[in-house]
């Protein structure tokens, strides 16, 4: 890989995405983001990790309450005061995500980067799924959880990661033509997925009739 | 690649997806059927090519006439002659590409056969998009249309692909979850949107965790 690449990965529930995207950054050898956006943002804001962990990826709504922040807190966000709280939390993830983008090629997880980083031309955008039976045989047999639940638990996530993505994009989850890439996982496994997006990527690389966009 | 293969692909128009699934086809070294349906369905019916033409992927409408077919002609369509003509044709063309999926692996372009083939487990679904400049660059230079008319004639033909993907299939065109991988074959060209397929097929063939669906 020559050119400098932001990879966004964007991932149903219980499709492995998290873990392709750190295997894919670990094969190209650059920086993953995941939940190191939660422990960044806690220390950039001076908002507590805990209200990362609870607003992470979750749409905004009008019963939430507004936090009411130190103005001499959390330089640069001045103008976001009266904001409802998971806004607050949208921005601040945003500045980060543009500020990774800036400084060189990384993987970034969820919280709607690919949006984010639009107007950048060293993006490529992963959407990651899988069936339903798959991804419940893997949140059954690789987090643990109780097989009653899991498909109830997959559908809970899987709308709070669209409204999220909806709400602050204004397009939808899950298009096709949003993504440069999307793959079903559950089919051909994690390693293969990793493999797929690397042709992908690669290709783009030397692609020579590439789009500057 | 060991096991049988049947590879959909859907495409927006401009998007390459044609010649990504003939390239395709020839790397794999099976067969390639695009315009090959219509020869084949106006063979197998007694219908004149030239109405599979004017009707291929076209959705249903109440303003369409139906065909008087003699009951004698194009064994195994009775109780289809009170159909309107398009969905006679695309009961045809479903009847032709189930045969086709029967004899073997091969590579299939439009035509629903994704939808038609569901009940498969052998198939790759596959979606192919592409930025719209792109898909003007294509359009106007390997297809020769005017730049004028370009943008509109792109929209036309996508119009009607949606409209007849999703008449006769109840779901939606270009969502990334009816596909298996879906790519945007601006990015990285034509040559690298037939390796990264292959990469996800034999993906699927070596992934020993392969779900029976």
């Amino acid at each position: 890989m020559t050119n400098n690449i932001i990879i966004t990965i964007s991932r149903q529930y219980g499709s492995g995405g998290r873990l392709i995207g750190e295997k894919l950054a670990g094969k190209l050898g650059i920086p993953f983001y995941d939940k190191e956006l939660i422990t960044m943002a806690a220390e950039q804001s001076g908002f507590s990790r805990e209200i990362f962990e609870r607003m992470d990826e979750r749409a905004s709504s009008s019963l939430l309450y507004t936090l009411s922040l130190n103005p001499g807190m959390a330089g640069g966000m001045t103008g976001m005061m009266d904001l409802p709280l998971n806004d607050k939390v949208f921005l601040i993830q945003n500045n980060i995500i543009k500020q990774l983008a800036d400084k060189g090629s990384c993987v970034i997880v969820g919280r709607c980067a690919d949006y984010i980083l639009k107007d950048r031309s060293d993006c490529v955008n992963v959407f990651i799924c899988s069936d339903m039976a798959d991804r419940i045989k893997r949140i059954t047999e690789v987090y643990g959880m109780s097989l009653t639940n899991a498909e109830r638990e997959i559908q809970k996530y899987d709308k709070r990661r669209a409204n999220y993505y909806n709400f602050y994009t204004h397009t939808k989850w899950g298009i096709a033509t949003n993504y440069d890439l999307c793959l079903n996982s559950g089919i051909i496994g994690i390693d293969a997925s990793v493999e797929v997006i690397r042709a992908y990527v690669e290709g783009r690389d030397r692609f020579e009739g590439r789009p500057a966009r």
